[in-house]
């Protein structure tokens, strides 16, 4: 099809009601517009629900973080992702379908896989590989609104999965872009995978992680009427914090550790930014620690090398 | 409930059709999707009307301003608000239904106030404290998600305000953030309340105002044709500008005085930024004052000290 | 009317279900919103469809630009579009039915004139004067809101363009705001019209144009496989850069020109912004030029001077 004879496409059962769509595509220019304008011609019924599309340019692991914090709390639907530097080149286009029910649209340079993984995991994917369901002439920029949008709809739509291309083995699409965390005795060593937007650095640490590691030995968590335990934080900074329940538990200016709302350990500045305070930036390895009952010299990751 | 469990409520007789929303969560991040898809699954039959998100962070007074002003012109609605800087303290979450039949929802914090009174004023006001009406676990830091957004969805569906919790009374609800201007002969004192986007000054009075007390005395408002008197400023700067019906009745680069969109005065530039060009902060005083017929050492506010 | 009476059209047949909103209001104040409740409720079975709200303010270039590269995606609508620093001035109001069955409503400062080319043209235009239709009393500042948005609802709505005012000629329409190309032998000069999210510097040349012109003489467009030619770029830069199919066949921040999305020539940096690393604004020429058999002393339109 091509712009012109862009219609709608038959209304099957099975259509999902919603196409949530995130990207880096800006708020400041027509990009978004354009495949919200695809998706409106070609699944009339769909409603569109944004996600985000201020992901940082060309940043697939901002892009991905995001979208696994929303799928969870989002209705069922066709979560259509663009995040694609490797653009015109030889990485895949694909549609997913997860264990929830919805269906995943993006490139396969593992902007979808934690989201995939945070839906119940892929049950199976495929290529988009159709040229009757893209928008001809393809151009080699603009995969959002000639391969990804109209594949969306179609799926929206209740299209057969098997029409857009070729099958791929769940095993061989993109995986997550950050490893999992380490640990060890009275330690974890995490990533900071990414800053909300007060600033805070988000970790891929879970606190159940803490206590395991013996982090929190004994130590309750932290509630609403008392702080947790003080916690150790090595690497771009060197800080021991309290490990809080809320900002308002240390003055403002103060940074803390404290279990973000979507489960994961956040570093935070009380009604500030830890980003700005501290000059953090993302792909860091962030040690926390036990502080009571660490021995000196007992050879823990951190070393002053 | 849970996030696994958020399933739609029954829509009840007296359901409104709309929820707007409003936040300081910004557009960088998936805040604004996640409280979304909590109002669609818990609301599938409610219009979502973005009201702003771009709410500079924990700016309540900012949020109420901008409240204020929409919502004489939104639909009749259930209008949720959250900026929230005291998020999992002792502030209250609360919802009121006012005069015109809207209901408001968000933290007790002074950023329904202004907007609850644009409305007819506060009929009647609640805690939210249900348990069964909120996400579990409850977050410390994300109550948009799992307080406000499932109270205002409850609320659209048509469900009963006591069921959400304790009633308050509107005598105890906070009040609006800044002080009614002042004035006497040949003055009035405001506030310099905020900026639009184009960074002209919103100041909190009304051109009415200037007349009752003298600053406009005989001169006729000014009009497409024709400009209206001169205004001596003081405050943060001092200068003599007209009262103009239109930006353009000044040159490009100057400063004037007219009367906003949301009928109150405005300092500008045509074409420009008076926050930039004079170093504007809100929360200043502005004296506006007649610049015919005022007498020397009239005792006027103003006095050097 | 006024916004207490300010009730729903009557919905007629051929009523649009679609209004698009295109505007300079930005992402930090509540303009938008007011606009859209303003055509909710005078057009509560419309779908708004935002287009951006992001252009520079006062930038009517841009705007144009935005809404021409938009419309030919988006379904047959309403297209509201408000960038208007003239507003309050003697600058016309207007409505415009294009051949594609759409109508464009707007200020006539040439903001509607190239998507109403791109739309098939115009073939009937009115003013926007009938107070009847537009929300008293008029502010001098806010015409998106008194008049714009009011004159979509009604078009939407099924309404008859001749109740909105008199009729204008197309030819008495503003036109658009840039220049068309010129080209000679070997040769192509044309305008940076603008920059796309990612700061590529997007020109009003069409690969067409180069090979009409000779630059692209005897050699074949590039393609996946393959890169084009080298051309040579004069004007606020002077390089010699490849004619890529995508931005993947030169190295990350390489300069490279090729065929946008929108089917005109850019000129970009893979993964980086052409607009930051040579300091590039719109508006300037940009000569294109062949490189290879381009004779020493030709007497091209690029003589040092």
């Amino acid at each position: 099809m091509n712009v012109e004879t862009m219609t709608a496409f038959p209304h099957h059962p099975g259509a999902l009601h919603f196409i949530t769509f995130l990207s880096d595509f800006g708020y400041e220019a027509e990009s978004v517009a354009i495949c919200k304008g695809v998706l409106k011609r070609l699944a009339p019924q769909a409603e569109v629900l944004d996600v985000c599309h201020g992901i940082p340019s060309f940043d697939v692991q901002a892009g991905a973080l995001a979208l696994e914090n929303a799928v969870p709390y989002l209705p069922k639907a066709v979560h259509l992702a663009v995040v694609d530097p490797g653009v015109g080149g030889p990485r895949r286009a694909v549609a997913l379908q997860v264990q929830r029910g919805d269906y995943l649209v993006g490139p396969d340079n593992g902007l979808l896989a934690p989201a995939a993984a945070a839906l119940g995991g892929v049950v199976r994917a495929c290529r988009l590989e159709n040229p009757a369901l893209q928008l001809q002439p393809l151009s080699a920029t603009f995969h959002g609104r000639d391969i990804f949008a109209p594949a969306a709809a179609f799926l929206a739509s209740g299209g057969n999965m098997a029409e857009l291309g070729g099958e791929v083995s769940p095993a061989d699409l993109a995986g997550p872009l950050w490893p999992p965390p380490q640990a060890g005795p009275g330690w974890v060593r995490g990533t900071l995978i990414g800053f909300d937007q007060f600033g805070s650095a988000r970790l891929n640490i879970r606190p159940q992680e803490l206590q395991r590691a013996g982090v929190l030995k004994g130590a309750a968590f932290p509630g609403p009427v008392r702080k947790g335990p003080l916690i150790r934080i090595r690497g771009p900074l060197d800080a021991v914090v309290p490990f809080v329940y809320t900002y308002s538990q240390v003055p403002a200016g103060s940074l803390c550790l404290l279990t973000d709302s979507d489960g994961r350990l956040s570093l935070a500045v009380n009604q500030g930014s830890a980003r700005r305070a501290f000059g953090l930036a993302r792909g860091r390895s962030i040690i926390l620690e036990a502080v009571q009952e660490q021995p000196s010299g007992s050879g823990g990751p951190h070393d002053r090398s």
